[in-house]
């Protein structure tokens, strides 16, 4: 197996893309330092070295099963859980005062990329109690907080974002599940829900389910939907837990990859209604779970980039391994094989593997920052620009990087060949975990629609300026440098043709929104190109920079890598989007016009 | 479960783009009528839906074992078998004398697909058998067709190819495997075959492996490779079964997908060396197994069409069932939900799914044509004209539905959302059984070398010319039609543009041919689809006609959908063509010029 991820490559985004050592300045961090991040990133490697990435293979064999009692999972996830929430992950992240060690977001990021690289699945009970924990931190009240919260940061309880219904996926609005007073100011919730991650199982005391739900008589559609905390055991007032709540697993769902994450249909509600606690005030939930999202977005795109990352990797490590044939101009057949490394299209598929990957956790890294910024940023409206900038890419951190993520892991497949088609290799269970990504957390067609018609709209807004802003100061930093400066020069066009595309669906939109949205997928692949053209000029550009200043050795050919990759991405990734960006203008109505009959 | 393809569209393909009926005058055919060809069809499609399809899940999650004695596969299995067998699909293009039907090859292709369409892996037995007895039947001596092809037809016997070896994939100049010359005027063989499909079971009484070997002496690399048939078990003169050749079952590899056909690794030889028969003459294994490759190649492109198809089929099923939000013009909540078809993203990857997987199956048809005019054809010249132009086009025809009809299972996937990344819909088994498209038969990187380095080359070729003068007939034809006038404007633009590429790459080759080989794969995904642009235009002209002469109601949906779906091509497939053949064009060197220690 290969390592996991690159460190020096971490080490680059954090320290020389990224100014994380800046964070130092802010208060928050004021008792902090560099060596303490770096400390957090090899205790995250270490753990998922030694208590994820080893069971990776047979959780993927052994999916979890349910006897109509309790689940059973394969017996190495409970250490590996055990493992994270010791070493404080659960918590980093929160304030001391809550037993967390105020770690920054980009660094807590970075750590949690080296689980989703080791192993997805036994990870995601974590990650989805990290999110549960925020929810409950940000909206509830210091009662329910001061219950449920310190178990869930230390491992004693789990989380889940319980939103899906049989009879509702993207269309949130419609959800049913049913909450009733109580008399004691507490609800019953009546309902099911379905694909909850982590929703059974016997890793924790308890689990707290965040609950998505319709309090008896709100308005129809998004606007009466509230948040709930239904806990799968009462918890007494003393601490120690009671009976079950009326939370009944219905049975578990059978997945593609990612088998080691239960994924559950719930019932709610079956005898008396299960007990759940209202988060924050009525009809407000859906505003606070997508206050959440932005971020449950990032972690998306991070997993996505991680085993993107973790194929390009593996398939690295098979083509300087394997001896295959010669290269075109040898024809001599008692030459020596030379490793597959050596064939140009193998070095494609790599380059491009390179490019999706390292382009994909450097743009959720970036992201990351956006969401420390709009925390911790010194100025408001430094914190403003921060979180409008976020709010408008958000669609592309979670999309680009679950898009050529799995891409990603396809061209894995496709260097190792015959091998990459086996089970006997990790190519096609990191194909499979990573096929998620593209679905869960809002699809890739929803996104589009979310950048478009709301992120943008007519009118543009905040974020779209201040992203303009961004990457132009960076093209005029580029502009007269040596090597990045013919690579600005084609950003540069790819946004030109960006900017006069989103004028022309803005006007669109406005004529038309059904017409506006109907080529809305290709236009947020459009912008994720431009963006994370960015983001590999960025990185060219901290090379250049370093390789201006003498780096040998390895260190030199790591820049060069870093350059040639952004070449690659300047002139395969963007020469479609002319092309592309005429049947916008143009406002094709090949979709809106093809009919259902017609199939 | 979706139904098998769709019966109205190979009726469409067979009889109204391809003149099938055309067939009839020709000698061979003088026996057979419309009806014929009708029935084999229907009976193909019932054997499939009643045979096949019904386990095709069940294979999947109960892939076959072995016990070291020999390999299980599900019961299911040997009735689909037999009831291929029984229907004489395994002898139907053979001629009359031989058991066979003398069926057409574009009529015994449309046939497969219904299987490859129910359940890939129970019917690749079937279809191994197929090529090996092609291989004996063309290349054998009389007293080995004797002996062992009347066994293959009827069904006794299966039949493998077994070529690659552990050190060898895509480089089979490289292979090992040893021929000794025995005094009766047999062989005995030395070494081990890898990912053999269909390489051990018990569906038959004997399996006859069609095995590529060195005999000792020969030359190094391509020129010294023999064929030879190695029989399970020995062969009495009687024809009654013999003792067990000196082939034995090392392994079953573990798959992706495909998994009710065993792969597996088989050693030839640890005993006294397993008997073998020299099949045609010594050194010129090679040259045999390329004669069958055409064909072969053909048939994985089948095969991705039909699984492509399939996905297609089930996708729009489920969508045009799957009621989901409102169109984005509609804010109000109460109102109903609509069916996911409704969308518009929905629609773009519905239509995306159709033009790939009908396009796919219409190449493919149309190359069954080529291989039934290479060898039927009245007129030498046209058969000439055929095979060349055949020859030309096989690496397009193998990788483009292998590409595009794996994005056609993706996007399937896609479309069900979370419902299809579960195994309890039938849309990730396709994408898995579907993926092993790209690797078998030559990779997707060795068809973009063979079709640049060998079938063009840097002079072009017959194939070449054969292909631009009939591409230029068909355009053409459509010139002056009202709706497919335009469409072939824009394929015009993009036959231009790949001509003109094609001339600049083989200036590239002739002065350097590891660098003019270099973005051979992304030139084959032009090539290909400039090539699939042609089949769609030849629909579309089909469906104009039908259109023009007032076909109504639901006839009149389906030429409407052609017609869309080839607008649709020639707008958003033909449009990053300019984008990619500048690069081409200008001889870039990213692949080539990128360092192994630069990753």
């Amino acid at each position: 197996m290969a390592k996991l991820l690159n460190d020096r490559d971490l080490e680059f985004q954090l320290y020389e893309v990224l100014d994380t050592e800046s964070l130092l300045q802010r208060p928050r961090y004021a008792e902090h330092d560099r060596a303490i991040f770096d400390a957090t990133l090899n205790t995250a490697r270490d753990i998922a070295a030694e208590y994820f990435a080893p069971h990776n293979q047979k959780g993927d064999a052994n999916e979890p099963t349910f006897d109509g009692e309790k689940v059973t999972l394969i017996p190495e996830t409970q250490p590996a859980w055990n493992a994270f929430a010791e070493a404080g992950f659960l918590a980093s992240h929160h304030d001391f005062d809550d037993g967390g060690s105020q770690l920054p977001e980009v660094v807590l990021r970075a750590s949690m990329a080296y689980f989703n690289a080791a192993n997805v699945s036994s990870t995601a009970y974590s990650f989805l109690t990290i999110g549960a924990a925020n929810l409950l931190k940000s909206f509830g009240s210091d009662e329910l907080k001061g219950k449920y919260l310190p178990s869930m940061l230390d491992g004693r309880y789990s989380g889940t974002m319980a939103l899906t219904e049989p009879g509702q996926g993207s269309a949130l609005g419609d959800l049913r599940t049913m909450a009733k007073p109580a008399d004691d100011g507490s609800y019953r919730l009546f309902g099911n829900k379905m694909y909850i991650s982590g929703g059974d199982h016997e890793l924790t005391d308890n689990i707290v389910h965040m609950v998505l739900a319709r309090i008896e008589g709100a308005p129809a559609g998004v606007r009466g939907i509230s948040l709930f905390l239904v806990p799968k055991f009462h918890v007494n007032d003393d601490g120690t837990r009671g009976d079950r709540n009326d939370v009944a697993l219905a049975g578990l769902l059978h997945k593609m990859g990612y088998r080691n994450t239960t994924s559950t249909v719930l019932n709610f509600g079956e005898k008396d209604g299960a007990v759940g606690y209202l988060v924050g005030e009525p009809n407000k939930g859906l505003g606070y779970m997508f206050q959440m999202m932005n971020e449950a977005r990032i972690g998306v795109g991070l997993g996505a980039a991680a085993m993107g990352y973790q194929s390009y990797l593996e398939a690295l490590d098979y083509a300087r391994d394997r001896p295959q044939g010669r290269l075109p101009g040898n024809k001599n057949p008692d030459a020596p094989q030379v490793k597959i490394v050596e064939h140009a299209d193998v070095r494609r598929m790599l380059l491009m593997q390179k490019a999706y990957a390292e382009g994909s956790l450097a743009l959720c890294l970036y992201a990351s920052t956006l969401v420390e910024d709009a925390h911790t940023a010194k100025d408001e409206s430094e914190r403003k620009a921060a979180a409008e900038l976020l709010d408008l890419i958000t669609p592309m951190v979670k999309t680009w990087p679950s898009k050529y993520g799995v891409i990603a892991s396809d061209l894995g497949i496709q260097v190792l060949g015959g091998a990459g088609y086996t089970r006997e290799y990790p190519l096609e269970q990191l194909y499979r975990d990573n096929r998620l990504n593209p679905i869960h957390e809002g699809t890739e067609g929803i996104q589009g629609i979310d950048l478009l018609g709301r992120k943008l709209g007519p009118k543009g807004g905040d974020g779209y300026a201040e992203f303009q802003r961004r990457i132009q100061a960076t093209l005029d930093e580029a502009a007269n440098l040596d090597t990045c400066g013919p690579l600005a020069s084609q950003l540069t066009q790819a946004l030109d043709t960006l900017k006069s595309v989103t004028s022309d669906l803005q006007k669109q939109l406005a004529a038309d929104p059904d017409h506006g949205l109907s080529n809305a997928t290709m236009y947020l692949d459009m912008f994720g190109k431009v963006l994370v053209g960015w983001i590999w000029l960025k990185q060219a550009m901290a090379a250049e920079k370093a390789l201006a200043a003498g780096a040998s050795g390895s260190e030199e050919q790591f820049y060069q890598g870093k350059v040639h990759a952004a070449r690659y991405f300047m002139n395969w990734e963007l020469a479609p989007l002319d092309g592309y960006a005429r049947l916008l203008a143009n406002g094709n109505r090949d979709n809106l016009d093809m009919q259902n009959d017609w199939f």
